[in-house]
């Protein structure tokens, strides 16, 4: 049985027969390059071909056989053939019976075949135990040992001491194993090396038509506005003003769109009286990627920073500051000091800061490293208590900037207010919302649905391990 | 005995019999959310209950059964139970010999029982192969696959197969497994998702305490000072200019006492003449949050910087810049350039942003993931030579900001002086201490020291493997 | 054999037998550490002395006997003697036979001995399981548990049972394990506590004669030049302005040096027609430190930014704008607004403060726990082209800043050009050889070459899993 054949194999490398042969059934790149990697790091290789005849490309010290001749010298084999030639392998059955043959192969597009390559291999060749692995390693990287991204190999097979022998295999080569588990894993780890940030997608899209429709709203007020009604070319606004203007907008939209999903769900729990019912997909999703998001928001809120701090080193803020003290020195008019507006300009600016600084904290906390090293309570302490402090400091920041002419008609130009006043919508909005979320009367039946009490439910239940999350 | 019935065990999931069973005591929250993701991971899941009936919110494709009946269906039995309700455990004790018996249970206070959960569960049941995890993730994350900072699932047990098996299910649902060893663990990892930063409490604590202090001791000298002597509202300054003077001092202190255990631990060995002897409690304590306390001067740092950043753009500094312009081209009168003024003013700015720049260094080095990354010496390197030299430059960087004015008694408001002369005690206490511990003399002594040599020791000593810190 | 002494050995701590006892050769500083802490966690501890008297130094609770008895104790012996020691194990072989023998030491120096201390080890004791360990720990670490640097133990071994029970000793002892596959491992485990960052010495070398060479080059234009003809004291220049250019060049020439050995390389391939030729090693090593020269660069641009930033607080900027200002104030003269100039200005900030965004995004992903989140197509994406669009905008960033005087002769001091200029011919030459390779027709052939294509190759070859990188 299974369990019999891969008691059979050695269970270790013995210090006694070091020289392990392996055999690698194709001569391609890839063969080839891990060939090397592999006599390099003491093992003995024999290559498996169609015309086994030694080619100068072949590593030094490997063996060229013919693909049965190659098989029997070693009960590890790895397959460095294309899908589409894994044909030949079913007059090798019997030959294979009982060893570990490696699936190596990566395809062109996500999902290209029904099943995994790794699977289909374990379907031609009933009898072998089939490991996927390496497939997430380049050929350039195991020949220049540069594995920057690379230095993790995904295992995976349904028989563990066949996947221990590879695992090992693998740590002699000097990368980190990591054991996916079961075959059924095969098809994510063959997806995985295909995908370019999935899950950043939606969040990217979304920034990108904000940051557009921004950009031109402020375009329309700020340039073609007054040349239309002053012929004043400013242009110039283009490079930093309006980008200044774009990138908090943005920052803020985004913080809000993190937070939104959480207070709908919310509402939706408490319209629904139970947490037992599926959220829309939408929602899903929404809150699948709010990581994203809010990572981005981040990276716009870093952009705003540099772009205000260079403010007085810019020629037309120099120029303006310099002609209206001339202005004003040439007429001898003293300007009073205002309190009050050193007050809100200070205040406006110290809420702004503030805001960065806890938002800074939020994206180190998303780092992978250390939102490994804090635990649930922590992470749900940073993201939710932290995250709306961040959202709360960052819409008072926008709302002190706004001031007294926050919402005066002479601000609009052609019917459009200021660009800042349409992006405080969504965040005022899920502020208050939630405002009312942890009123006590209605948190305490939010606390209740989401430790598994239904408003229509017939039987009290054991809420037992309860861990929810907003 | 143990061994032999753990050896009984199938080692691994054969492909042959993939839809491997796992029974789930208790249909509550969590062991529905569990059995929801196995299902959809490939087992076949019973769920055992007191009243085995089956019920809308158990996932589609399970079983529920008795508990005896349940246990019988599979080898891995996982508790989703309070530790209250554990009892009826004992009238199955029989029915769980052998069986791999995993506790996901959690407290709800650190340290609430005598002995952990697990523990108690092997006490309980001494036939069955206890196995503590999964207590770190949260039902919620289970069901939405949103695991940013849970993914690990620590594992401990007695017996390894077990461990291994439960490990191999961890893996299956996407987590990764973290082996804690053996039972005595489980204990630290029921506590472990009760924590809230608790090596932060004491840093926090303090810096709060610091701030508080120095936040009224500047509002005393620069709000309520003018105010009663020359009924000048200040206030304004409390958005801004006092927060820049806090900040850095909070900050230069917190570096300070990063280094000052370690330089009270060098007095007491060279004071007792041995490393053998205990050091105190407090200092102990000290040593071990020196990272925290790092970690808030560099928050407060970064403060400090963007505060003084937006300095220029404040509207109380422009309207001040503007007004001493118009005064002087008003009289007429030439500004002469002062070449020492520009030295001082610019060195001092200078020190600050290395010294800045070093302490960002010192932070990204003390990222889990960096740190990992790097060896002993190392680490220490960075942590100890470039750290002394952030405390110098910050150190001189606030002694040229004093530049010449520093301890001129006109500085002195109501007999207090300017709060960074405060500052300045504890980093150059620090500085002075260290660098009379560094003279070879001194040095010489405190290596034997460290290396196990005693003043009043008999026997000469085999020092072997000597690696000592600071 | 072998394989029936490792299989006798009990596999894992049994709760029964829970106090385990483990044997420990030397009385010295790391034994007693390492005894103490292993006691601390529940395990007995035998020490092996030649001298065996009970020292006050010893931790209670551990037993002292000669070697040979102490053996006897346990089937695990940790070996706390340096290496020039090991000899009196030879008398001892018999008794060690088929135990499992721990080697912790450490050399004085990187490659101290032809074969590493355990292969020593295992030659001195062919019949006992040698396991490397612990030797990147260090003994204050063990007592204080201020593990930052160093939870990671390292093991190596040819027996993995042998190997499997000291990973459980370090778990117990809450370090975290990394298996490093067989004793071959050993030679770089003993090496790494030594290593004092390898990788970083010719990128540090590197940015420090740059920094050197352009300070003076500055030097000379900036204060001597002025001294010379003006009598001009500019030497306060020194503490910012300098920096500031000195800076803001190495980032750029080193960022371009990232990319310049691709580029060589990319060329060299093209030149041979075969990508199967090695590269010359002063190329490869090149190649494997481009990540180090690259955070070196961001750490200048890091330092450029805040140099830049400051600027409107200076002393000396602040003097000469007022007195710009007086003196247009004084000749009632009105300075025109140039929008040609504005956008000159905006732009060239606005290239940079973008640069240095992706800048920080490049350093960000080159966090080992980003990269290792990342897959190879996702880590080539950033690193590759929001690399080189990071050194585009750099570039550019620079030459707007030369803007209209670029190559006027009137900025030649003593022959001498501005540094920028000087600076930009590395970044432009890479940018330049680039465009030509990405022409469609040059980049056909370059990736049929990197596919495995000949051009004076004979037979035609399987391209498979080509994974290449430029």
């Amino acid at each position: 049985m299974e369990k019999t054949s891969a008691d059979s194999l050695p269970l270790t490398v013995n210090s006694s027969e070091k020289q392990e042969t392996v055999c690698i059934f194709g001569t391609g790149d890839f063969g080839r390059s891990l060939g090397l990697k592999m006599l390099q790091c003491g093992y003995s290789i024999v290559f498996g071909s169609r015309n086994p005849r030694m080619s100068s490309l072949l590593p030094n010290g490997a063996e060229v056989l013919s693909y049965s001749e190659a098989a029997q010298k070693s009960d590890i084999i790895i397959l460095a053939v294309h899908r589409e030639h894994y044909d030949f392998l079913t007059e090798l059955t019997e030959l294979l019976n009982g060893k570990i043959l490696v699936d190596i192969s990566n395809n062109l597009k996500i999902n290209q075949y029904p099943e995994s390559n790794a699977e289909y291999l374990a379907q031609l060749v009933p009898g072998a135990h089939v490991v996927k692995a390496f497939n997430t390693i380049s050929a350039w990287a195991l020949q220049s040992g540069a594995l920057d991204a690379s230095r993790q190999v995904f295992v995976c097979g349904n028989d563990s001491k066949a996947k221990q022998r590879v695992m090992d295999i693998v740590r002699t080569l000097g990368l980190t194993p990591l054991d996916q588990g079961s075959l059924i894993a095969a098809k994510e780890i063959e997806n995985y090396p295909l995908q370019l940030f999935p899950m950043w997608k939606f969040p990217f899209y979304l920034s990108a038509i904000l940051c557009v429709f921004f950009f031109f709203y402020c375009v329309i007020r700020e340039v073609i506005y007054p040349y239309v009604y002053e012929k004043k070319d400013s242009t110039f606004r283009m490079a930093i003003s309006i980008p200044n203007r774009v990138f908090p907008i943005a920052a803020l939209t985004l913080l809000a769109l993190v937070y939104l999903p959480g207070v709908i769900a919310a509402v939706l729990q408490l319209y629904r009286g139970t947490k037992y019912r599926r959220f829309p997909d939408w929602l899903d999703h929404w809150m699948l990627c709010r990581k994203q998001l809010g990572l981005i928001a981040l990276g716009f809120a870093f952009l705003h920073v540099i772009y205000t701090l260079v403010i007085p080193i810019r020629y037309y803020v120099r120029w303006t500051l310099r002609n209206m003290t001339i202005t004003q020195a040439t007429a001898k008019k003293e300007n009073p000091f205002s309190t009050s507006t050193a007050w809100l300009n200070d205040s406006y600016i110290s809420l702004g800061i503030l805001g960065f600084f806890l938002f800074v904290l939020l994206g180190i906390t998303s780092l992978p490293s250390v939102s490994n090293a804090v635990n649930w309570r922590e992470f749900r302490f940073v993201q939710s208590k932290l995250g709306y402090l961040t959202l709360i400091l960052c819409t008072a920041h926008t709302l002190v900037y706004g001031g007294k002419r926050f919402l005066s008609p002479s601000i609009l130009k052609w019917y459009l207010p200021s660009a800042y006043v349409i992006a405080l919508i969504i965040p005022c909005t899920v502020l208050v919302i939630k405002f009312i979320l942890i009123l006590p009367c209605i948190d305490r039946t939010l606390t209740r649905i989401r430790q598994g009490w239904e408003r229509n439910s017939k039987f009290s239940k054991l809420a037992l391990n309860v861990k929810t999350h907003i």
